[in-house]
């Protein structure tokens, strides 16, 4: 009910645009020691930590960005978070997505504002925290899994940042197909999605944004396959890796490690089966290049 | 006049969900030799290519993912472009910005439904449709550029997709500053970011996201040092690697060749200057994993 | 017979150490428009450029590194070759192998002085040559191939350079086995080195190294299975990446584009039948790190 | 003198090709957790492990690749070790150079069997020791550092792998020169290698190759600069990035995580003076390619 309360502030977006913090705002609260703690700013509520309890009575209404002291004086900035900062906090039962692959599946997908977009699985709820903020209040987002309490954990942490009520959850196994037709995008985040293809299809829209990630090359082979059968266009295969610096003007370098892999993404377009013919093979050859470059 | 007809039907997104075309929708032609055409649909309008004439009308109100043919039986999909598919299709006279950078940045400035952003220089416009896109109708896109020709192409480039009214084109020397106060986030992509922060931390509500793209090392030394004098904080510098793969099952491996570089990325958070001390410098050693990898 | 001569001036090394060039030398010459040619310096030879006639006879008993002019009045640089340079002009008519990966190869299986080797196939003889380089007069180099045209070029190669007599080269389909046995160490450029692993068995050392370079994903897959299945330990599956910058001091950054994947090495050691157990299972998790990091 | 005697033994190479164990043999002892002792076979010593002691007379005269047991009946592998085993049991006080580097070196400057070759500074000996066992009997590696207990440190680590013999190990501030004339390559694996560039010069015959290694962009820029005013010519810079797979057939994937960065490779040619011309400025835009690619 406080939940409500926070919805029918934030018509667009918990992350929406203002200078002072609301009751229900998403706070990211960072001590001196670089740890961070995501709440949902609540009157009467208090935040524990080892450094010291801070009262939200006393974090609303304040300037973003301010600096705040627990009762053990100890600092704390009070910020406002990125998409990020969110995922980053995730708290998780299964392999979350990382920041790096849900920019470039969106960006790659048309995942914005207004968007119908449908996922299975639901896991612990980051590609669905994301979907809920990208789209918005007009979007629409489904979210499907098998298992029950991996996906209450999902629910409670698009609760903790008020998205919750933007998405859709259903328990199913989606062999049994999709309740939803005519939808924008797919997003399969399980480890066979080369079994569902005829579902997914099924809940598209023609022409529609299929995309899938998978960790290990035979996946990927096997979905090659099933996609070619299934007659989608337009696929793609491509791994994006992040490589962080260390921030030191004058001895600019890269991290010592680094991660190397969290998974393939494979994107692909359901055009409808008439069209699928020689004339339209992609080239497998070629990167997709801007076009003047 | 046209284009305000598309802004009414396009309350939050010309790449609004629907199945059956309809006037001003940004659509996506694609030969059978992949040749690709971004055409806004418009009623007695035409598409001319080398391999026929196509007329918007027999475009219109047909379904996603249809396949028609040209004058000359030449066949063409009539398909929903993603974000990435309009990026890759803008018209440029400057170098642009590519979909994986964006896609990143994206999520890791919080940019997304209802947020107010800045951008300078304008450039070409791909990141300016991005934001245009990925804001919506409740957002805000103010992009500035020291150059009338560059920002008109830009602005031709947003007014085909139907983005232009989303945005605010300044001409301006940003040494001058921003009109602007108390934005979400803001975005430099110009050779010397070093010279303008004052002038980006006045325009950002404190703790807001402040992030550029830079080609060399040598600037990003100098925005380093930029960033740190003028306090901002969490300083972060990486770069998006994007390796695609030939998506043939039996044969599957990486391209030949793929883009090596497009620019190194940093961002920064405007903390405000009491904050700064050494209690808040953050790591420089480790990249942020999700809490529990 | 001008090659015996040549062998009897380089006893150790066709790229051996000395001030002034000598008949039998390996030069690269490189014009004024970096255009490159690999020439063996033979009295009364000539050699013949866009950019005029060079005579051999007047690069014999200069300094390395001097400059020199064509007939016609052009400038050429006279170099002594390194391993890498070599490679790079290596007349193929197969995909030959990169310096990037030979480096590699050689560090991993032990690959210098005195090392007994076989290699299938020959190919177009750049690890052929790089073999016979690098285990010098003291090695021993065994290659085979199944196509007497390949081998032939392969040869040719290897002539130019003074290194083939150090080479035997053999016409065989390895299915026949080796005739070599007790070797150091042993490489499949093959597309199926997985057909041959009790052929390489049985003609490696106890402990002995084997290495074979894969373009696909499913080719490795294959390859581990059958490495597993006959027994071979200490199995490593890598990439080597090679990422060149403008050497630009002002404006340093990556070039824009890079070769993106050459092959996949795959590493083994012929451990016998009898170690085989889930005792000596390496961890597949950790890449090896040098100890005290 | 026990050292002599394995000198005496090894004319070529302490990791040369024979089938049965010898004393002053470098043998490679793996325990079934796969941890690694590197020894130099020696009559009447004994190796102590965690798991039990091996002599030395036990491991002498047996088969390369055999399964031995400790005296508490813990199995041990009996290996030849690659050169790349032993850099990583380097017993280091500072960072060592790692073999994916040193490999692509080696091919780069034509490092092999006779070549003569400087290096400076010492510090733990890992690529002095690749390069005493590249270089073979017939070569020359001469060694400077200034500081002698990094230097014995290293002095050590060759010893135990019979290649100390090889190199000349000198204490000198390199400011002040180089005592040798004509080498035929030169490594600087120094913080500021720019400072040396005209000792590096006069000690490198006409044409010679030089190479460093350097962590940060910075150092890069300032090596960059002093290379053109020094007049050294064909200046690259790139890095070489080693990513492993997890060697499962049917799982085929990156490591999570790997080495991100170890240093940037710079390599020259010392032509001399007069050659430089902005005829001869290589294009800083292409990466070397093999030439019918």
């Amino acid at each position: 009910m406080i939940q409500g309360t926070i919805e029918a502030i934030h018509m667009n977006n918990p992350l929406q645009s203002h200078k002072l913090t609301q009751p229900g705002d998403i706070a990211l609260m960072i001590s001196a020691q670089n740890k961070r703690f995501l709440i949902c700013l609540t009157p009467d509520s208090k935040l524990e930590t080892h450094r010291g309890i801070l009262q939200h009575n006393d974090l609303i209404n304040q300037s973003w960005g301010s600096r705040v002291l627990s009762h053990l004086g100890s600092p704390f900035l009070l910020l406002q978070p990125s998409l990020a900062d969110i995922l980053m906090e995730t708290r998780r039962n299964t392999q979350i997505m990382y920041p790096k692959d849900i920019g470039f599946i969106f960006i790659t997908m048309g995942i914005g504002p207004g968007i119908h977009v449908l996922e299975a699985g639901t896991g612990s709820g980051s590609l669905t925290t994301a979907l809920a903020f990208a789209t918005g209040s007009s979007g629409m987002v489904v979210s499907y899994d098998t298992r029950q309490d991996t996906q209450r954990l999902a629910q409670k942490n698009l609760e903790r940042v008020g998205l919750s009520d933007r998405v859709s959850f259903k328990i199913r196994d989606i062999i049994d197909g999709f309740d939803e037709v005519d939808m924008d995008a797919l997003f399969l985040d399980v480890p066979n999605p080369y079994d569902y293809l005829s579902q997914a299809r099924a809940a598209l829209k023609p022409g529609g944004f299929f995309g899938s990630i998978l960790p290990t090359t035979n996946q990927v082979s096997l979905l090659l396959v099933a996609l070619k059968r299934e007659g989608f266009g337009f696929i793609d295969v491509c791994e994006v890796i992040l490589r962080y610096y260390k921030p030191v003007p004058e001895r600019l370098r890269p991290t010592d490690r680094m991660v190397a892999h969290t998974g393939y993404l494979i994107f692909a377009r359901s055009t409808s089966d008439d069209m699928i013919t020689p004339e339209f093979v992609p080239s497998p050859e070629d990167p997709p290049i801007p076009s003047s470059e």
